[in-house]
């Protein structure tokens, strides 16, 4: 069992806790209609229906069924509906074809999730000791599972709006002020043997730990994260059409997919123009860089002669600040805003993701749970790459320093920005 | 112009008919839910709510634009979303992505289609008799049009909501007698010179003349178009497995697909099943067999030792019947139910379009109107092949003995079955 | 059994024919390399090796293995390697993958050869007469299938050598007159019901017949297939630009293969070149076009006001003059020259194949021949064009009025031209 | 500048070296056919005739070209035919399509070698210092380069004529002594912090420095590689079938290419069969498991309970023993033969590559090379796992305890196994 929760972690708690992940995912579809609920853009990206539903099935699969005397299954055919890739579960719903599910209803998913967080709820309020032990960790974890799709409900959807030439705004407009980011600068870290990955007591994922140690080589790190002002000096100086500065894969799919700026950009008469959930607007400069690949990263880094950080020297430097930015609160979406203070490290913390140079593998010791619950982080760990700190989209208290987070280098509809870093001379 | 109107289609007549098809196209979808309009499954299948909105756009664009004074589209950037294949219009949203329109909501769809009656019904009200004669025929092609996509409409969501395992039975039970088709027999025609193609008073499409001349070697053509127990037999005796029967092309997409038989049809622990808008249900074995594609109908004729009837062939024999079957009434879907009859030929309108023999291509002395307009039948001339005759799902009055449909002899989602035909010994 | 031939065609004839065409077979391949003869550069176009072997395979599995008793096969894998497509013949070497066979050498292939010849020579000499009328049209029908296969190993090598950046020239060159092509004529042909396909003695293959009658409507033809200079003037045109000339599959080809010219032209600084097996040389405007498909035809044909003949139209209209023009002849390759005379109609007959507007499918009362020897022409009567009047890559003899070639209408690869029709005022 | 010679490499040691290289590739190819050296039968293997074109174009381009006074190219187009991969020296022949070029013969690619040979000698024998200081790296990369094609070319020409029903032997059968395989044994090896990288005199890649420090955990070492029979054990146990094993990329890959066993195997009736460029024979149950990709290899490790040991663990382990074992001698190619010896790590080098679970990256303080000979290695570090040890087709002398290898991991056409790695407890 991959959780080891303090006693503390007492009933009540944990139902706070289940009620207030389940209502913020509600939350956030409170302004879409059930036709914005529907859409699927791409394999990858699922409608907000099914990511309410799916976040459901989760907790009906791995602890109604197995915890719940007589727990009535809302419907025999949701397992197969809205399981996403749990092979030990079963055959499901081909990945790509979610969009093509009208039924059931956005009301009837409504219904499926007040029928299963009764019945977490109900399970919660009688459970002895021995059925808490057991369900207290599964429950958390469905938490944080349900947290993680309520980020992707909202990346999925921007990437779903997207295709629609109305550029439909369906949230309100939630005014940045027009700060300026701190001038980029330079911050030098020690090396030596470093801990890394995550310690102490309360949740974390499987794929954070075990807690082991690294050997890190002197670096610097950028003060912050790369702005729009700055990415943009790369695209004007041809930074698309020169192979030089990518790497061979990246350099395939700049061409095959025709790669010109980051996604959701593109250049109007009056300069870069961006669309978000909030419509399109112009372009911050200000803001750091969003909705770009590992490759756009990684060419960004190679064009301005330095490089990304591993995570290890990201998580390590990170470590010695206090965990707190721009994240989604109650359910209500945000945008990437310009870095702000002057620390030694600035905005590390929600806003953007940061890619890292680091291939998402396992840990030394690494040993994913037993059971479909450990199909988890563990099968993935192949050629995707990871990402730190959190964004303006993922739930506020979700995020770890040791968090990982892994997309494949091509992806770009995340909120993924990066920061810089370089040897020491 | 290829409409050549009487002076007596008033624009009374012209209204009451205008007035008809718009209502019975929403009539269609009273049943759905606006998720089940949004449905796309694949590029040649379009949205309910798009067929919706496409279907308006033709007036707003042919008539309304061009012949209304002061008409004010009802939004700007309708003509991009819902232009289907017009090049001379303009740039349009790629056909694949009709699917990812959850904006305009169905409710916005069917505001735009009263704002488009509106601006119709009072056109035809104040128009003089010059400009009645230019939108007369416009507004005939435009309710023509709109009937074609009432019968897409059903089709296409019917190879929707079959990719949701949940198999919804959207509309109630049309209750069939379980009469039993009549013996299969054959029927001999006489040869010799035949005048074919439309001749006569009021609409028809460009593709249905000039009329002409064709000359008909003696032939005899089945009673009434093959079952549903015929087919299995041909399933049963491995025809999905024997190339000998197949066509090149064919084979590979037996193969290729992995057809086993009919779409929609599953192999049940007791038997067939077929999957309509109805919900599943037992194959009748008696109703002509549907959802074959030109392949299929081909390598059945060739595994029975005939053929199929070219469409000069079907159209000299039917027309000597009247024009009656079963046809969609009152939007209000029906499917196809067992010939009955002692006629020489039966069935010939309605159940199920018959697929024949004859490619897709001009009659001698064929030209397309001038203009966008005659952007509609001539292009596809090319790859595809005659069907004949209309279905359950084809409107009342909709059809003539001279109407050509046409689909690749690959595509199964039409409600099409076939006929058989030999030569004379 | 498709071939019914006269009593004289005695076994001597036979032989002296089967020793020629299998002697021009090996002589087209004099001036290659064994590397020229295995290149495979699309899975519709074999390597001439593969060419060389498989019309050896013909006459082994078809004659040698029936017929010869006591005939031990070259090799027991070659049936499996140089089948094309005979499914009741059993397994084979993917199509795909035919440039993939280094072994057997060419050497190795040209000693099947003689293995085959010696033994067809050998069952000709010591048949007797129940066994020759077996044989005979077995024989003539393996040499008009090596004739067909002559044509498709040039045009399959000049497709192949296309890919090399060197444009190698493999062929001397073969210098035609410049002369000028007569200037482009109308010459009306009477309509009625005519008589289609082969009549009389000697060989024709199953798709030619059986004759029949057609209707024809009064019609006319230009008097020589488009040169050149005219299509020239329709790329000028922007006719590659267009939609509005182009059926809707072909605009779909255009744009996604990104045709702007016949296949084997380019636009260099001083004018349009074309490559061919004697090389690259500037475009001859007075020879006719060549390598265009069926949709560059017809879009001419748009362009230009007019139509492509039926293949009716064409075989009523040529069978009024001598079947002579410039074809392959003694295994010595040529390429299209301008039209020469003054006849009503010129240049039916070789230089280049005519496309015409007629889908390739089967005339009444057509059976193909039971066996394995059937799956020849008429399992490809789907999705193709009929070609008539052969090339200067058809063998000299080969050809007859009432020959049906076809290919795909996207196909460029083959020596494929095209005349103009239009209908009588 | 990557390569840093001593002093001591006189011109007449880099000429030696450089001739005997040279020799080896072409004595590799004796056996074949010009048809064997064109072969190319996916977009990652090229013809035996491109890989010796490419290595002579690779000496002419970045040697000849900028220091060779007065040399005169042996072709204008063999640059744009034979560039490989190298953005920055210009446009080149699609790689999909090497197998395309007939011309230029095999013969003359032989004498494009010849051309090329004797001009670097000349320029070796007359250079001054400042010449050869500039050369001597050059030419020593050249040499470790034309190796890698040495292996490149027997394993693509292996995957070439295996797509031949023939099963082509090519080679002549290097009898290997049937011996088994000492038994399977964990070694523990003590962590801490070690060096990494190459370190000392002479040539290496840039991507094995720089030396660098990494931490690593007590682990433990499986004294040899996965024999046949023990990879068969764990295809009888249902591997291939059972997702648990398998990281979700490869399981995808397993699905989509239906892999059964590893590439070249196939089930007989009397057991597993296994082809090479001997011919096919049985399985030998005491060689290394060969062949297998990365995916395979971790589903092996994961099945068996254990993992893949870190590109750091294994060298780390590795430069404990001499670098000695089963290569590629004197262009005579050997296949994997059952390890020997006892001790503590036996079959380190050669016979098979062991993929590690290290993904390819750089090492801290990484840069490669200005200019276009430092598109080389570091581009591809995306994607791509990294290999150790080296195999039977790698030259002798080539490899270095660094050296780091590295495909993708669905790869599996490279002559590469697997050793196993467990965590100390």
């Amino acid at each position: 069992m991959p959780l080891d929760l303090p006693a503390a972690h007492a009933a009540a708690t944990i139902r706070e806790s289940f009620t207030r992940v389940r209502g913020d995912s509600e939350r956030l579809i409170k302004p879409l209609t059930p036709e914005d609920c529907m859409i699927q853009s791409m394999p990858e990206a699922s409608p907000a229906k099914w990511n309410l539903a799916h976040t459901s099935w989760f907790f009906e699969t791995f602890i109604l069924k197995s915890h719940a005397a007589g727990y009535r299954p809302y419907h025999n055919d949701f397992g197969y509906l809205f399981n996403s890739y749990y092979n030990q579960i079963g055959e499901r719903h081909p990945r790509a074809e979610r969009g093509m599910l009208s039924r059931p209803s956005l009301e009837d998913v409504l219904s499926y999730r007040a029928h299963v967080d009764e019945a977490v709820v109900r399970l919660l309020e009688r459970a002895d000791d021995e059925t808490l032990a057991a369900i207290a960790p599964l429950i958390v974890l469905g938490c944080a599972h349900e947290e993680q799709h309520q980020e992707l409900l909202l990346t999925d959807l921007q990437h779903g709006l997207y295709q629609n030439a109305l550029m439909p705004a369906v949230y309100k407009y939630d005014n940045d002020d027009l700060v300026e980011a701190p001038a980029l600068d330079w911050r030098e870290m020690e090396g030596g043997v470093c801990n890394i990955g995550w310690e102490g007591e309360g949740f974390s994922f499987d794929n954070e730990g075990p807690r082991h140690k690294v050997y890190l080589h002197p670096f610097e790190l950028s003060n912050r994260p790369v702005t729009n002002a700055e990415f943009i000096a790369f695209i004007e100086d041809g930074g698309y059409q020169n192979p030089v500065h990518w790497l061979s894969d990246a350099w395939d799919v700049v061409n095959k997919e025709e790669w010109q700026c980051p996604l959701y950009w593109r250049k109007a008469d009056d300069g870069w123009r961006q669309y978000s959930l909030f419509g399109e607007a112009p372009v911050n400069p200000h803001a750091p860089v969003c909705h770009v690949s590992f490759y756009e990263a990684d060419a960004y880094a190679s064009w301005a002669g330095v490089r990304l950080p591993t995570e290890f020297e990201w998580e390590a430097a990170a470590s010695l600040f206090p965990l707190k930015g721009r994240f989604l609160q109650n359910g209500s979406p945000r945008r990437p805003a310009p870095a702000e203070g002057d620390d030694k490290l600035v905005q590390l913390f929600g806003d953007v993701w940061e890619w890292t140079a680091s291939p998402y593998i396992a840990y030394p010791g690494f040993a994913p749970p037993a059971g479909a619950v450990g199909e988890y982080n563990g099968k993935f760990m192949s050629g995707q790459m990871v990402l730190k700190g959190g964004s303006c989209a993922t739930p506020e208290g979700h995020l770890r320093v040791s968090y990982r987070n892994f997309f494949y280098p091509w992806m770009r509809w995340q909120f993924s920005g990066f920061r810089l870093a370089r040897d020491c001379k």
